[in-house]
C-alpha cells in the first residue's frame, strides 16, 4: 500500500521551501517596519463565524468550505480566509481596549477552500494579510495599500497594476443600490438565476457575475462614483493624494466592487501584468470594512486590510524570471578517514555548530572521494580533513574550497580559525 | 451575537507572539547549522496514513483524531503529529533518490488532537520536529538528540533531564516480547482490559499503561536491555559514547518504550525538572523507526527523529523564569501638528520605512501631547516633530529620547540623519 497527498494540496520541499521562507521573512520584516504585529488564530473556527464574517451568499460559504462536526457535534470549519478570525479575536480578546490604537495586525498561514484544483489554485494555500482596526484616517488606507505594493516591489516585481475604487459610505451605497435596481430590473429575466436573486439581496454583486459579464447592461450600469456623497468623495480623494505622494501609481476602476454589506470606502486589487502569468492575474485584494467588528458582536470599529496568496506571489516572481537571493552554502564539511577520526568528528561537528557554524559530515560510511563530492554538493566554503594520522598529531587539514589553499591547524583551534576566516 | 474561539484552541496575540517567533527562529537557525531543511506538508492527510503511520491501536488514532469526510466522501484527518506526513512525502516525492543522503528534514506547525483541554494541553498545538532518513549511523542518533538538547540549552533552560533507552533490533525485540508475555500472562486478569488486549498484540505497551502502572509485576518485568543482541548492544553503546563526547548528560531508563512495531534501537525523552512546571514534564520525545518508510509503501529506509511542543517549551521557560531577549522598540515616531504637516508625514513615513527604518505615526487625530505618549508606548528611540511652521521652513525637529537632545534637520536629510545615528 502506498499513501498519497490529498488532492489539491502540496508538499513544499527543500529546494522550494527556501523561496517561501525568503518571501515570508521579507513580509515579516516589512510588517515590523510598518508596525503591524503578528496574530495567530486557530486553523478552524465555529462555522457560524465565516457564515457571518465572509457572508452567507458568497461562493466561499456556499460551496467551498471544509466543514465538519467535531466529536461533540459542533460545526467546525477550516478557515477559508483570515479576516473573520482576526476580527473575532480582536473582539473576543478586547484588543480595542488597548491604549495603542489602531490595532495593526498581520497573519501568515494556511487557508482552505474546496475548489477544483488547477494551475496556481490549491485547496490549501497560504495567505499573508494585514488588518488595521480602529482608525478612520484615509492615511491608513494608503498605508495598507503601500505595504502590499512594497512587498511586491521589494521582491523585485515590476509588472504590477494597482486598481482602486471607493464604495462610499452607507448613504452613498444606498443611493447607488437604488440606481442599480432601476437599471437592471426591467431586463432582469435576461440574467442568470443567481443575478435574479442578487437584484434584491445585493445588486452590487451582479457587476461581479462571471456568467453575465458580457451583457450590454453591464457596461452602462450606474457607477458608484457618481453616487458618492461629499464625505465619501473627500475620503477617496485623500487616499489618492496620499498614494500619489508615496509615488505609487494606480488606476481608478469603478467596476471594482465588494459584495458584502460591511465593505465601504476604499477597495483595491493588485494585479500582475507579466506575460505568461496566466489567467488569474489578481495577486492581492483588500478594502475597508467598517461594519465587520460590530457584525460579529464587537463595538463599532473601522477596519481595513488586504490578503494575498504566497503561491501567486511566487508564480508572479517566476513569470518575471526573478531569482531570489537565496544562498545555501555551508561553512565547513568535515571529511574523515579511519574509524577513530570518524568518531572524533562527531563531537567536533557538535562544537562547530555550537559556535554558530553551519557544518556537516557524512553519515553513510562513504569513501573519502565520495565525501569530497558530498562537500561540493553542500557548497562547502571549507573542507576540514581528519584522518587517524592527523588525529594522532592532533591536527586537521583545512582547505579553502574557493582558493584551493590548505592549512593544517590544531584541532582545538579549528573553530576559531574558521570563524576568523568566514 | 458574539463569536468565540473553539474550545481547546488559542489565539496567540502581540505581546505573546514575539516569544513564539523567537523560539521558532532559534529552532530554524539551529536546523540550518545542523543542515536540517524545512518541509511543509498539508494540514490534513488521508485518514489511513495516520492509522498506519501512527498505529491503529494508539490512543491518538482511536480517540483523538479530527476526522471528517470531504465533499467527495473521502476520510480526511487533521494531522495529529508530523512524522507520518513527513515520511509519506519522503516516499511519495522520492526524496530517497536524491544523491545527498541522509535526508534531514524539520517541520514547525500546528497539530491537532481532540483531548480534554487542560493547563498546557491544547487541541491545536505547535510541534517542532526533525527527521533524519536514510542513515543507520549511531552518530545520527546522537546528532538528533543533541539538536533537541541544544535548542533547550540555547534558550537558557537549565533543569533538563535526558533519558535514553534502546529497543534493540527486530531479533532483540522478539526475544523481549516473548519474555514479557511469559511474565504477564499468568496474572493478566489482574490488569485492565486494554492491557489484556495488548498482551498478544504488543505486550511492550503494557509497560506504558497509566492504569496499571502500580501493579507489582511492572517493576519486575523483564528489561529490554537484557535481551539486546550484540549488534544492538554495540549500537546503543556508540550512541552513548557520542553523547558523552558531546558533553551531554543522560540517564538510561529501560522503562522508556515505544509501542509501535516500526520503532527500534534508540528511544529518548527530554524532561523538565523545573519546580512548578506541573505534572506533564515531558518536553520532547523521539526515537528510531527503521520500519516506517516501508510500512507506508516506500523502500526500506532507516529513520530517526523527535517532536517537541512549543507550548511546553514556553511553559518550561516560564517555570525557570527565563526572559527571552525580545526588543520591541521602534526607530522613529513622527509627531505632527497642523493639517499640512499631518499630510506630509504620510509620505515621510513611507520613505523612512522604505529606507529600512521601523517608523510609526498617529492615525487618530491625537493632540501633540497624546502623540508623544504614543511614541513612549512604542519605545521610540527618536521622535521627529513636524509642525506646519517647520514644514514651511522645510525642517523637522529630531529628538533623541534616551539623551533628550534635540536637533533640527532638513526634511530631505532626516532619513540619512536617523540612519547614521541608529
Amino acid at each position: 500500500m502506498s499513501f498519497q497527498i490529498p488532492r489539491g494540496t502540496q508538499d513544499i520541499l527543500p529546494g522550494e521551501v527556501e523561496k517561501w521562507q525568503f518571501v515570508e521573512n521579507t513580509a515579516r520584516d516589512l510588517c515590523n517596519r510598518y508596525q503591524y504585529k503578528e496574530i495567530r488564530t486557530p486553523i478552524f473556527e465555529h462555522t457560524e463565524l465565516f457564515a457571518r464574517g465572509v457572508g452567507e451568499s458568497t461562493d466561499i460559504v456556499q460551496k467551498e468550505m471544509y466543514t465538519f462536526l467535531d466529536r461533540k457535534g459542533r460545526s467546525i470549519t477550516l478557515r477559508p480566509e483570515g479576516t473573520a478570525s482576526t476580527v473575532r479575536s480582536f473582539v473576543e480578546k478586547k484588543l480595542y481596549a488597548n491604549p495603542s490604537q489602531p490595532t495593526k495586525l498581520y497573519y501568515i498561514g494556511p487557508m482552505f477552500r474546496y475548489e477544483r484544483p488547477q494551475t496556481g489554485r490549491f485547496r490549501q494555500f497560504v495567505q499573508f494579510g494585514v488588518e488595521a482596526l480602529g482608525s478612520n484616517d484615509p492615511a491608513i488606507d494608503a498605508e495598507v495599500i503601500s505595504l502590499a505594493m512594497n512587498l511586491y516591489q521589494t521582491l523585485g516585481l515590476k509588472s504590477l497594476k494597482l486598481v482602486i475604487n471607493s464604495l462610499g459610505d452607507a448613504e452613498s451605497r444606498k443611493a447607488h443600490r437604488e440606481a442599480l435596481i432601476a437599471h437592471f430590473e426591467p431586463r432582469i429575466e435576461e440574467f442568470c438565476s443567481d443575478c435574479q436573486t442578487r437584484l434584491k439581496q445585493n445588486p452590487l454583486r451582479i457587476l461581479d457575475c462571471k456568467k453575465d459579464r458580457d451583457h450590454e447592461l453591464m457596461e452602462t450600469a450606474p457607477s458608484i462614483l457618481e453616487f458618492l456623497n461629499d464625505d465619501s468623495k473627500k475620503y477617496f480623494q485623500k487616499v489618492q493624494d496620499y498614494l500619489g505622494a508615496n509615488g505609487i501609481s494606480f488606476e481608478v476602476d469603478p467596476g471594482l466592487v465588494r459584495g458584502l454589506d460591511y465593505y465601504n470606502h476604499t477597495a483595491f486589487e493588485i494585479m500582475s501584468n507579466a506575460e505568461g502569468f496566466g489567467a488569474i492575474t489578481t495577486l492581492c485584494g483588500g478594502g475597508r470594512y467598517n461594519g465587520l467588528a460590530q457584525d460579529i458582536g464587537g463595538p463599532e470599529t473601522p477596519g481595513i486590510g488586504f490578503a494575498l496568496s504566497i503561491e501567486r506571489l511566487l508564480a508572479a516572481l517566476e513569470a518575471e524570471k526573478i531569482e531570489l537571493p537565496i544562498t545555501s552554502s555551508i561553512d565547513c564539511y568535515v571529511v574523515t578517514m579511519g574509524d577513530q577520526a570518524k568518531d572524533r568528528a562527531v563531537s567536533l561537528l557538535y562544537e562547530m555548530r555550537n559556535a554558530g557554524l553551519i557544518a556537516e559530515k557524512d553519515y553513510e560510511d562513504k569513501k573519502m572521494k565520495a565525501q569530497f563530492k558530498s562537500a561540493d554538493r553542500h557548497q562547502a566554503k571549507y573542507v576540514a580533513v581528519l584522518g587517524d594520522d592527523e588525529l594522532e598529531r592532533n591536527v586537521i587539514a583545512v582547505k579553502n574550497m574557493e582558493t584551493g589553499t590548505q592549512e593544517e591547524v590544531s584541532i582545538e583551534e579549528v573553530i576559531s580559525y574558521l570563524t576568523s576566516k568566514l
